[in-house]
């Protein structure tokens, strides 16, 4: 039997007003940017509105988010925007979504919201719509909709997965999620889920970021365990990186340095927002005299100091970077220091990791990272196991797998069939693909999809970049760029001068040196026979482009972004006089 | 901080009547004759009857029970016997009680309720008690409790746990469990599990079995998998052994066999016991025609034919070993078969499993047992993980470990701390102690126990073998005996021959031969100097022990059982006239 093929097998033509819809902007098909709606007539509600890190493909790109036209159109429509918890790819959306689309209020747990109202404030946005608190206990109604809300567990506080009754059946989001039956901090609510699982769950959908991982992931409690055996062992200065988001793991550390009798540094600006926020909130205990500020450092024996910093994915301009550069303004890395990695690197980020550690280890630092004996780490996500748990306490009758690219989809897809979830009741859908909830079933909308595409945002610019922008980027990574500089007097329709080419990118400048020569003459020549005759701008460009690019090719087999630029006369004079002694 | 200290540091002086007791007759500290009782005034309900089998320091002893002492003064306040599944260790004492106790109700899940009848049966016992079938649905109600019962799984079908309202608390007890979160046949009842935990239980009781095993258990669909592959693969005749009372395994099996076109035949009494009981409630299906009679093995060939037999633990008397030894009626190994122990062998039979697998290699079988690399078998109990979410699902505010040795319950009691159940809410517990239920708090009574012993029972007495004679038993097994035949008129108070000795398993009767000769000279010397006086039977008796055992020990350093057999004349002259070449 071909599980594949019986996945996604009920199909609808079309659907109803009547009818609740369920379909992603983001998070299906791909880690991040999760932002799925449910729609029920005149009324949506929104779960989630995540940004994704883009892959190195995306040159400049700081993040991707999603195609917010749909929600545009249907801003009426929009009830409530409901965040699961307060990590990147389900809050970093947020001030984008909220430049494009009037939202009333956004309902996120205590510490996502505490997150959020700091995103907005740095984007000055603060005000824009209301964040409320919920929790384990809170509910919400409107017309179509009933909403309450569990507790989950993962690698930050206060994550709510959600239970949503609409006309045609009760829907449960888990959320991104783990099962940690020793947890630090806050609990799953078994009792809850699987309460609602014996109250009838007609759709689950469930995280899946993890669905190749078989068994059942390792408990903070282990990882928090393994880190007082290592701190009890050390004898010189600890510099442990670790996310600035997995607050239970950063409570963990501090009460072993506090344990050891060891004053705790924090460097780096996200480690010190959150590590602010989560005293505010209680969820990281520790008295002011625990810590000590880095200007500080020198004045203690480096075996009572602990130094909680970020870098953990070797980002370049992490504390961690910098003092593997031997750059760091406060730190130098001794012989002596022992640098704990309580993180995996995300895949991707594996080499600038690895350069850090061996950069560390040359300073002289006793450099230590997760594997599978140490235990310094765990991840936030569902194991093969976990999802099995999920499923029998909420024994859904369709399953949906999100929060994932399409292979872990699918291998979430074929642990829920093991489970006893019919094939033909579990749907693997793309980012814009409509699921019709009609009276307790669920089919696949095969006529109809909602607009969904990738936009890139950077650092400066808030409204998104062009694709195209970012095909230049990428040529001009790979080829480099080729100017040309052609004056011109439009009105007698000559060319004053030879043309001018600099290069940036291209070719090292002095072996280029007969190569640009030539392109001058040839682009010289090229100009001098179609400039008999009267010519336009744009023709004087694309001969330039038409010329230079096979060129270039049949010299260097490269293909630099050429561009033309053209002086008319009045400008020219300058340009010619600079140029007199070429002439 | 030592959590021994911590655990059943709760303790009350005295119980009143209106309290709750909870205690065991057997099940704690040791592996078997689990039998636990509840007791609230004038009503015991009792959970399972189980026998343990003795190990090899039990000589010819078949089984242990409980000693039923309290059950059979308390008689008349037995409201009912709960069974919670079909294992001997939990049903294998029930025809002994019932010689002993006068129960009116044994309440049984289905498949335990056949293997009951069935061994009231062959004990000529039925009727001698109601046997109800009980399920998840079912209530109990007397005076004092309320018993509700949940779906468990375990390697035997037809499992519950129980939950019991008692004037003073809830009481649940999991019986032999794991989660298996892709069972074979039945599966647990997560949300009666859970809504239970939310209701609020007080005490759990949780199978020990595997506390120290880490991580979450093999799934049967797992080990499935791995019997198909391999029967897939075989090209000649497949025999496969595994536990009789493994009804879903065994039905994987008969499944595997009919998809791979091959004939089952089902060899071993308890094999074919089992199979037809599970055939006639519907836990096995097949049909018919898809089993031969071991006379037709002959008539197919080698590659059409599965055979599913007894004695995967290398018990002497079953159809592996038969089949080992070339003594089966039926089947002879020939190269080319291969053999599959679809089990692992119970702790103290490793070698006698070991001798079978040697002897069926040599008669050129391919043998294959289980492995971390091939799951070819699985648990029925919870490891850590497992015990960990049954904590988590249930919640419970006193917490007693079962089933187990002393080392188990501690490291179960361990974990139970771990996911947040406090230590001195813990009680580890002895059989014969018992715990105190007063008003929603647990405490540990200090002034007063049950009487709780061990008690033997070989094949065919069951009335119970005294220890005395296990110590015998014991002594003649590692010392041989020697007898003392000694003839005297106890009328002249005179020896009338020579003392003969006999002995067995002591010496080497050749070596012995000087050894006798001169022992029979020092018991004669002895007796001459007491029997100056007039002496009784006993004091002879003495004499002889007397003087031969440090005669013995200096020359053998072994201490036999001496046994003095003393002749009157009366009795002596055929004795005389058989010995009367010899002095």
């Amino acid at each position: 039997m071909n599980l594949a093929e019986k996945y996604n097998s009920r199909t609808i033509d079309r659907y109803l007003p009547t009818d609740t819809l369920i379909f992603a902007l983001g998070g299906l098909g791909e880690i991040g940017k999760n932002t799925y709606c449910i729609q029920v007539d005149d009324e949506i509600i929104i779960i989630d509105a995540g940004i994704m890190f883009p892959d190195e493909n995306l040159l400049g790109v700081d993040y991707v988010i999603p195609d917010y036209t749909y929600l545009i159109r249907n801003q009426e429509k929009i009830k409530g925007l409901f965040i699961t918890h307060g990590h990147e790819d389900h809050i970093g959306g947020i001030p984008y979504l909220l430049k494009v689309v009037a939202i009333e209020n956004i309902y996120a747990p205590k510490f996502a919201k505490a997150l959020i109202e700091k995103k907005l404030e740095e984007h000055r946005m603060s005000g824009r719509c209301n964040v409320i608190e919920i929790n384990n206990e809170s509910r919400f109604t409107s017309k179509h909709f009933h909403i309450g809300f569990f507790d989950i567990t993962h690698s930050i506080p206060d994550c709510l997965g959600l239970a949503i009754q609409t006309p045609n059946g009760w829907i449960m989001s888990t959320g991104d999620f783990k099962f940690d039956l020793t947890p630090i901090g806050s609990n799953a609510d078994y009792q809850r889920i699987s309460y609602m699982g014996e109250f009838g769950i007609d759709l689950l959908l469930s995280d899946s970021t993890n669905s190749a991982v078989v068994g059942f992931s390792i408990s903070e409690k282990q990882v928090a365990k393994s880190i007082n055996e290592i701190m009890e062992k050390t004898r010189g200065r600890l510099i442990i990186a670790t996310f600035s988001s997995n607050v239970h793991r950063i409570q963990q550390i501090i009460s072993a340095a506090i344990a050891c009798d060891r004053k705790i540094c924090i460097i780096g600006r996200s480690m010190e927002n959150v590590v602010q926020i989560a005293r505010n909130l209680g969820h990281i205990k520790a008295n002011d005299d625990d810590f000590i500020d880095p200007t500080l450092l020198d004045e203690y024996p480096t075996h009572k100091l602990c130094v909680l910093c970020t870098g953990s994915q070797g980002e370049p301009m992490a504390a961690l970077s910098r003092m593997a550069n031997s750059s760091h303004r406060y730190i130098n890395i001794i012989p002596g220091d022992t640098v704990i990695f309580s993180s995996n690197p995300i895949p991707g980020n594996q080499s600038s990791v690895n350069g850090v550690v061996n950069s560390l280890t040359r300073l002289g630092a006793n450099v230590i990272t997760n594997s599978m004996l140490n235990n310094l780490h765990t991840t936030g996500h569902a194991s093969q196991d976990e999802q099995k748990l999920m499923l029998q306490l909420v024994k859904p009758k369709f399953f949906m797998p999100m929060h994932g690219e399409y292979k872990m989809l699918r291998m979430h897809a074929d642990t829920a069939t093991e489970v006893g979830v019919p094939a033909e009741n579990i749907f693997i859908v793309s980012n814009g693909d409509i699921l019709v909830m009609r009276d307790h079933e669920v089919y696949m909308c095969d006529s109809n999809t909602i607009q969904t595409d990738d936009i890139y945002i950077d650092g400066t610019d808030s409204s998104g970049i062009a694709t195209a922008v970012l095909k230049d980027r990428q040529i001009l990574s790979d080829n480099g760029l080729v100017s040309v500089i052609v004056t011109i007097d439009s009105r007698t329709n000559s060319i004053l001068c030879r043309p001018n080419i600099v290069s940036r990118g291209f070719v090292f400048v002095k072996e280029g040196q007969t190569l640009m020569k030539e392109a001058e003459l040839v682009v010289y020549e090229a100009l001098r026979k179609i400039m008999i005759q009267k010519t336009t701008f744009g023709e004087i460009k694309n001969t330039i482009r038409n010329t230079l690019e096979p060129y270039f090719y049949s010299r260097t087999h490269r293909n630099p972004i050429i561009i033309p630029v053209i002086l008319n006369h009045k400008d020219a004079i300058a340009l010619m006089q600079a140029n007199r002694n070429r002439y």
